[in-house]
């Protein structure tokens, strides 16, 4: 079986509104039956992975660590690279498609990466307006269009 | 729920004999509850993977590639991170003890970095003595090691 | 000796006037005797090489792929990652401070992931506007922000 | 100019003995025009480095942890990773061919990926009787063998 895996993205710090967002979109991720890609620490991180969890999702954090130790509890496999911010590349490489929510360099850092890799990202109370990104204003309307753009990737790569 | 991340690593060829031994251990240690870790390419990795997901356990293959298209069918969570054989380091970061299975220079760096991390490494028919790692002669008595390894580990920082 | 260590940053295809612009502010970075961190490849890192060379400079190519070969004739020391993306935050860690000439999505995320690691940031026809970044108009004064903003970090480190 | 670039390779501890092979393997390395890769920290990189600059030649740390600071005082050019014992990959790839002195498992590690990525490594004090490996008894001998084999396999590719 090949489930998609879609990465949500954002800062280790963030509002309680923004941590009810990030809730809210790994929720619905999880009961459309995607894994969750993520960072794997607090904030956005956790929140999603929470949401995730609780909807009978799999959750996956790519920490920039050495140990599984620095996880968010709710993260099922972790993967500490011990690669700091590079592991922001990996993180963007393992999702078929990114959602990012508000955040801070870091998440700059992955929506650019993931662009030049040609993965589709969509934002969500996000500050930056980044060309070739699609803003969304909803975790409904994200993780809609985080699933409807990689269909259509893979509809390109297919013909 | 912390479950363990057990790698089995080996060679991306290897002989039939050698797949049954791989296939064998990843069932045991999908068997006893373990994540399975491993590089998701063929060979030992392919043999590891089958075995485990027939026995119902989630496998992770992280992958030397840019893309999810090289997994092996038994993967279920593929981590595609374009560093080439700088992804053994990852793989030997991620598992909390490793088994190895026959292999080459790659499997050998997988053990040598494991060792340099201070992770516990069991040996299976590997033509490598490598002061350090645990030499076994069975799949049952190379995940019964691998198991308890960790669990030493795991008492000793604790104390 | 310790010798600065600047990066200079930008696509791997650009315009003629952003290739004129790259290579004077190589030949001034390597005047100022600052060795030269890029990416290796074409295009803004291959006009920033042959200016520092030129100017007696040292050149260094951080390189995505996993030869030397494929790095650009004016690259004195070529180390590469076999790591693709990933590279771009080794180039971040490496420089001291960073002057981003115009880019694409591969030097926006070198922009974030140098924010993210605390260093100082200096761009120049560029079409971002980056909170934290400073924004110039010559190849003078890129190189004088570059150096200027070092000399400010390592003071304030050293109080 | 395509000057080559030699990796000399051991443990961050060592004895005086093993200091003085490897800075008089650094001196010679630089005597005969290659550029110096190492892992930029203590022990036989520090000897080798020390050898190498007193010749007048030119050394490159490829470092494990974030900042250029922890650079032994000989690495005239400081990459700094941020990727731990991964940078053990990066050292193997930039590496023309390599001079193994001594070393625990981060050698062997090194020898192992250096070996998978088909490039040649000379060993000299070394504990470890790997298979594919030149083995030399001196410093002359281990730079003889590291140019020579780089000129071979250079030669084998043109054809």
């Amino acid at each position: 079986m090949n489930r998609l895996q879609i990465g949500i993205i954002g800062g280790k710090s963030c509002s309680s509104a923004v941590a009810r967002i990030a809730e809210e979109t790994g929720r619905l991720l999880a009961s459309r039956g995607a894994i969750l890609i993520c960072g794997g620490m607090e904030g956005v991180m956790e929140a999603a992975a929470r949401g995730a969890q609780a909807a009978g999702g799999l959750t996956i954090g790519i920490l920039p660590g050495p140990t599984k130790a620095e996880a968010n509890p709710f993260v099922d496999v972790k993967i500490p690279t011990d690669m700091g911010y590079a592991r922001n590349a990996i993180i963007a490489r393992a999702a078929d498609s990114l959602i990012a929510i508000a955040g801070e360099f870091g998440t700059l850092s992955e929506i650019a990466l993931a662009l030049q890799m040609g993965k589709p990202v969509v934002t969500l109370a996000s500050k930056w307006t980044i060309e070739g990104t699609v803003k969304v204003n909803s975790p409904e309307a994200a993780v809609d269009a985080a699933l409807r753009c990689v269909a259509k990737v893979e509809k390109t790569e297919a013909n």
